[in-house]
């Protein structure tokens, strides 16, 4: 797989009959569905594109222009990772990641919708160029507060149970992002041990579900990407060393 | 049913046992989950709230504090019309409102994700106090244009099918809502017959739908609570009758 990100003028890849995932190698929102189709064992293309250049062909498969979109069909997609992981798990039920009972399926997206708000909290942190507010830092730790208390009140080793489920990896991609952000010279934001004990226990065993491990990346890494994209040049392709060998400047439409 | 808004210092109505939806009667996600209820003929009892002076106990139904919530058993709620309206389909399975095709689904959640422009245009237009940016109106007209073209490709009288589904419930309300925009002094927002002929067929063939006839409101009832949002002051028991008599002032905690 090659981590290089597709950007304006690129051409799209020819498409191989499996399903692709269009998506950026930094964004957790793709990440969610990365992990449904990882835990799914379903077999996928991925290619990522540069954000901030995207390539034009991007707009028919989103028309929003964002990831993750999923080509379900040579030249047809739906997008927003919800939207297509509630799908790829209708879709193929073989590994239902899913509650079986309507109420908890609800109970479990009023629980995202809850923890939304340590999401911005994140992204307002990791791109303010300074300090920021202490109402910042209180929605993070509110965050933390409700799904250790989760943790606690459900009694499992993940969210959904057992085993991982929609929920875990849906809420994975931003706390594999929080510990980059004590990196990035905001250390109020560092997960205490101590008093988030169940819920870094939770972390420590999320980052060895096979589906994660294969994808996830160190907080260093995000906090270098994050960094990048501060200074106002995102380094989409940090990772890829495909090229290395390749000095000569790659083609682009005029 | 009163109209009346409950706000803060008044205390909860006592529980009766049945399905309970907190609301406001002019919001259109709240709307969303009443003409669920509506078309699935599920007993409900309706509570509406003020959202400027709001009671205390809403946040324990919805920590956000913001409607529509359901309380499905005393105490206990789930909230964000679009979660509400899925758990009533899939726990009350008697009139289905979904597509049984998961793509299908999927591809309806994508639709009302793309609509989601036009929505915020509305609210750009109703709340604006003047003139609004050619890229507001833009961003209305292309949610017109989606709708339109969506109900010629799919060549259904509603955009579920033969009968209105969970996609049609879930943008209503807003279309309801947007032939307020002309009496708000936004004629560039009126919707041109002769253009959009299939979209005001579909318009009109939505307001006959008994779940949307039972509570929908006229274009001129949504200018006049708009009107009186925009001064600061909203009007929220406008359509209240029940106090008309009552000259005493509501009592109120200190």
């Amino acid at each position: 797989m090659s981590e290089k990100h597709l950007q304006t003028g690129d051409i799209l890849p020819p498409y191989t009959g499996k399903l692709r995932l269009f998506a950026m190698r930094f964004c957790p929102y793709a990440e969610r569905s990365v992990l449904v189709l990882n835990a799914k064992k379903i077999e996928y293309d991925l290619v990522f594109i540069n954000l901030d250049h995207k390539p034009e062909w991007i707009f028919n498969f989103n028309p929003k222009g964002a990831v993750p979109a999923l080509e379900y069909e040579e030249g047809k997609a739906i997008f927003d990772s919800n939207i297509i992981n509630v799908y790829l798990d209708e879709k193929y039920p073989e590994v239902p990641l899913q509650a079986s009972d309507p109420l908890r399926r609800a109970q479990d997206k009023c629980l995202v919708e809850l923890f939304a708000s340590a999401q911005s909290a994140y992204y307002t942190a990791a791109f303010a160029p300074q300090n920021v507010e202490p109402s910042t830092v209180e929605n993070y730790k509110k965050g933390l507060d409700l799904l250790q208390k989760e943790l606690e009140k459900r009694g499992t080793k993940f969210l959904h149970g057992d085993e991982p489920g929609l929920i875990d990896y849906t809420i994975w991609p931003f706390l594999e992002r929080f510990e980059a952000l004590p990196l990035l010279g905001k250390p109020e934001f560092s997960i205490d041990k101590s008093k988030y004990e169940l819920l870094v226990t939770y972390m420590e065993a999320m980052k060895n579900v096979p589906a994660v491990k294969a994808y996830t990346l160190a907080p260093e890494t995000h906090a270098k990407f994050t960094e990048s994209r501060v200074k106002g040049d995102a380094n989409y392709n940090m990772l890829d060393t495909s090229a290395v060998c390749c000095m000569r400047p790659r083609k682009k439409k005029e």
